[in-house]
């Protein structure tokens, strides 16, 4: 209950700090059967991974992921599958000076409040680095829902700042370093400049991501209260830097008519997707669509008011390596994140109402 | 694991239909010691209640509640405290023409794709008459929240359809229909003649509400998956009809930069609150402020096309009595949900870090 | 996690005093489509009541059970299954010289330590009387289970005091008002007198009881802490007054070598059932047997020394009507506890493995 | 659900199978500031390690602990523990003969039923192996407890096969290879040479262990279904090779009036102590004392029937390296399950009462 695992029954148990030995996770609840090696994890690892362009943190992490247990010649077993990453690149000494002071927008404040003790070393156990072995575990998931499903996951930036991305495609997302779904070259260079000039300020910059779960099963979600579209809202307010969630229409939806936003049904299927969906907490059998806000990072090198933890002023300046624009790498992680919660839900149908159509 | 109790320590179980013989619910896990009567319940029930006002559903419902028990000569005993509310004004036969066919919109087409059968009276298990236990159970962690650390609830209706409702102070919302936040009589007649107008179309709109905790004791959340803001937009998303959640600045984020969103700090305080008072999933001690969109009706007058549930094509008409803004009573139910979330969490504090500061 | 919610997927929180207004119980996760009716509860509530001889509590209840939710045109819909039983023969004033003294051997001391405060009204919360909703819980569960494998639950009294009862067949339980599986009027007459003779001299007596779960699907148990011994073992000795649970050989096992009991298998199954159906908490699809030791009444007109709530010396009688020899009515309540604990497994298997083979 | 995290507030994830790269624990929910480094929970591995005299098995493990989260500069954060052995002495080939058979009265043959595959190097995940993870976790609540309460654990063999074995000290455990709680060296020698004789015959023994918790606060448990005494029963059970547990009097209270059963009180304290220190499934604040049966050893060389996963029929016998009597080795462990419950059991009862008295 100290809120380290994710899931019901298909669940990652995670640990580690930014800074520590190594960070990792336990997932428990996989169905036995399936086909899994180590490069099916690098693989999700690779796309969330540090230091891939100038724009994000420039820290050298391989993040390669060693599977502990729960697969035995080349299948899991039904038992859990531990995932261990080694950190490799700390630089603790970069954090010397906010181990005794509080970064203006950061857990640092509330961690020492809540625990009278807190891991200063790169954010500790509130690093944006500890969405690693969840990309790790949902890589897992995912395996499992395409080959029962066909289920996929895509996803990209649509916002950087004050610059809207059109969703064009979402193949485009891996042929520029923003994973924005346009083609568009002339706006990926705005961004890159946007970025370049941010960079020099030492500023930081939020964003939107949008994602999308496509071939979904109909049937998935627990009303009243674990409704797939509330349970996708925790795990999307859960990553690090988001303070909104929308599911299909989101806060559109506050000047729709019914008329207008309850999508009509034909022999053919849905005529719309207003629903996101979702309807009832239960999944229609149409894409799921989600989109989420990324506040700007926290850390970043402009002085900022704050005081330390006897109370005091203080300025704050943060060294450090840091993504200016933490919604860069959001991505992958909010598509793990919606791979679990479905995975989960798979099993949680299953188990009430038999197997999933 | 079906979905049907909220909370982790501080937990609500809540059973019932909308047109069954009663609805209810057992909360489990209150402190022992707390004063308890019916009134203190009745008081929120009575704020959401339908019947209340020409513009919400006009079906009359008491919400009488009966405590059934965990209270003993006055004072809760720690056992589970179970409610009862009968239900009094079914009027099943008005949803006759739905049993076979699904509403646009509804979670008709869902609850029948997931569990084979569905009881249609009234929208069964999905109706928001389902809100009804929760803001009971609620009342209960308002009370002791309230004796503990003073914490108050707040919040009211801040957009109708288009129409941008101003938050001048929360005492104003109980006297307007509405629960808007404001004392201009003019906006009051606007919203007024806007839903007398919709009501005679047999139509139905969104809405946006606003809820705030105050005196909220810092060191609430658990990270890194249960974080006060993911429970929270948990908790929001979950209630009937809501497609959007934001806390603090929301969406307004992504066009922000760090420089401007990061809240500084001086001895004396925070000086601003885009942070909605949770930094790192973890209470700060400012207000917690939430935002949330709810949908417009699905359930309308207007003919809409839709299907059998043999997949046929039909036109859909809903007769029977429906709320044409079920935004207009979310404010309590909202309310409720933020304190129940807190109240779970304070439990949850206090389990590993001994009691709240 | 305050302990009054029995399961995990399907799950039954339970709610009531011993004197309160009313017992009852939410059962949740039920599988949909299952015909049931109030019929089918009461059968079990009927074989539980107490008042049934003159050997058991004289308090007349008739255990009448309402069911306000979850069934719709007598079947099941996958929602909340409230149960819901009003008291009706409270006597609070026979306890009126123990509300502020303790009971040796009573839970009296320990929820007065515990919670501050206590419902001493026929031992509130700690009452025996609230295993009626489990029962009732459970009799859906064992339809259920009949229905889909055709599993069914025996047991009886295989010790009274130092009187051992042979285990001759399941099928004279219900001809004796001890739950004995033997014709042996011989033996049922000594029975008979000893406990005339008990209750002459105000005092209580320990009981036996073995249970046995026929028909049970292979492949049930989660290892390696939610094993099916395990969780038999917790449901067991939650019971009231239970002191000891053994499965299959149980303590015989101390003194056995690994040759004599280890079950061989023969391609037409198992020679023997030394694992008691159980093998690596898993079920092996053999007889599952469990045997419980159930200690003698603490609420006794014999004179006991004891304190009050200020710590002073007391003598405590109690009046009151009790049951003499708890164990006589704990049959059907450890085979509910038996059912749940499987109808709960079949539901987590089908989650990870899906269906039950 | 999968049944691989123990407890419900301090928790303890394992992973790891006998024969993988490693086995180990993500502990969560621990309380910040508690001194702790490697040595603290390496003591514990110490006594429950292999090869640490003849009568156990001779694989070679060091079972040498690393902390990977959770601690910063000595103390705990209140963030994940993880804990990790890496497997060192493995030597599968042993199994080659029973990877297509089952061991009577072994997992191998439900393992195999419920997942449809599985790991037969060491028995896998179903090795007693995995209990190191779990005497490791319980070192850090070993540690906690004692700071907080003084509580302390106790345990020793108190029969094996049918010699009986006197309680005089706990302090004698640790000075014969047995844990027998005497200093009789006349009965030491006679089960040294009734295990060499047993080794002799390839064949195996089960074996009694008696456990006490001491210094234990009042008001630990959670009624009524998470009772003290329903957890230990649980936990227990759930330990490889289990058939049997008793709390207090156990099976004894069969044939015990409740005018000797009962523990009188005086101001002095109880008089007597039948319950075993639980009443109600709450802690009475004396010592909590349990009783496990332990089964032989499943894997003996004695050949016996079984059949091969193709259901013909073989005979089995089992090489590799095992314990003869698994009960040797298992104080350590029941003290370690007993002292993961006290500890979840303190979390549960501040979250609602506040803290421990």
């Amino acid at each position: 209950m100290s809120g380290n695992t994710f899931g019901t029954l298909f669940t990652v148990t995670t640990f580690g700090e930014s800074h520590g030995p190594a960070i990792g996770c336990v997932v428990d609840g996989c169905p036995p059967g399936l086909e899994l090696c180590e490069a099916d994890i690098q693989l999700e690892l690779d796309r969330r991974k540090p230091g891939t362009s100038r724009h994000v943190t420039q820290r050298q992490e391989p993040d390669t992921v060693e599977i502990l247990s729960g697969v035995y010649q080349g299948k899991t077993t039904g038992t859990p599958i531990a995932l261990l990453i080694r950190n490799q690149d700390q630089r603790s000494k970069d954090y010397g000076n906010i181990t005794e002071s509080f970064r203006p927008g950061h857990a640092d404040f509330t961690y020492w409040n809540k625990y009278g003790i807190r891991d200063p070393r790169g954010g500790g156990r509130s690093s944006a680095r500890l969405t690693a072995p969840v990309v790790g575990a949902a890589a897992i998931a995912k395996k499992w829902l395409k080959q029962k499903f066909g289920t996929e996951f895509k996803g990209g930036m649509t916002q950087l700042g004050d610059i809207a991305i059109p969703t064009e495609s979402w193949a485009h997302t891996s042929a520029n370093p923003f994973f924005a779904p346009t083609a568009d070259q002339a706006l990926i260079a705005r961004l890159e400049d946007y970025m370049d000039a941010l960079r020099k300020d030492g500023d930081s910059i939020g964003a939107k991501i949008d994602v999308v779960a496509q071939n979904v099963p109909v049937g998935l979600g627990e009303p009243i209260y674990d409704k797939l579209d509330a349970e996708i809202a925790y795990a999307m307010m859960g990553i690090n830097a988001v303070k909104g969630v929308e599911i299909g229409a989101g806060f559109r939806c506050v000047a729709q008519k019914g008329s207008e936003h309850g999508d009509e049904l034909t022999p053919e299927g849905f005529l719309t997707n207003n629903a996101g969906g979702i309807l009832g907490g239960i999944s229609t059998g149409q894409d799921i669509t989600v989109s989420i806000a990324i506040k700007p990072t926290s850390s970043i090198r402009t002085p900022r008011r704050s005081v330390d933890k006897d109370g005091n002023p203080v300025m704050v300046e943060t060294f450090g390596r840091h993504d200016p624009c933490v919604g860069i790498r959001a991505t992958p992680i909010a598509e793990a994140m919606l791979a679990l919660v479905l995975m989960d839900h798979v099993l949680r149908h299953r188990a009430q109402c038999g197997d999933v159509a």
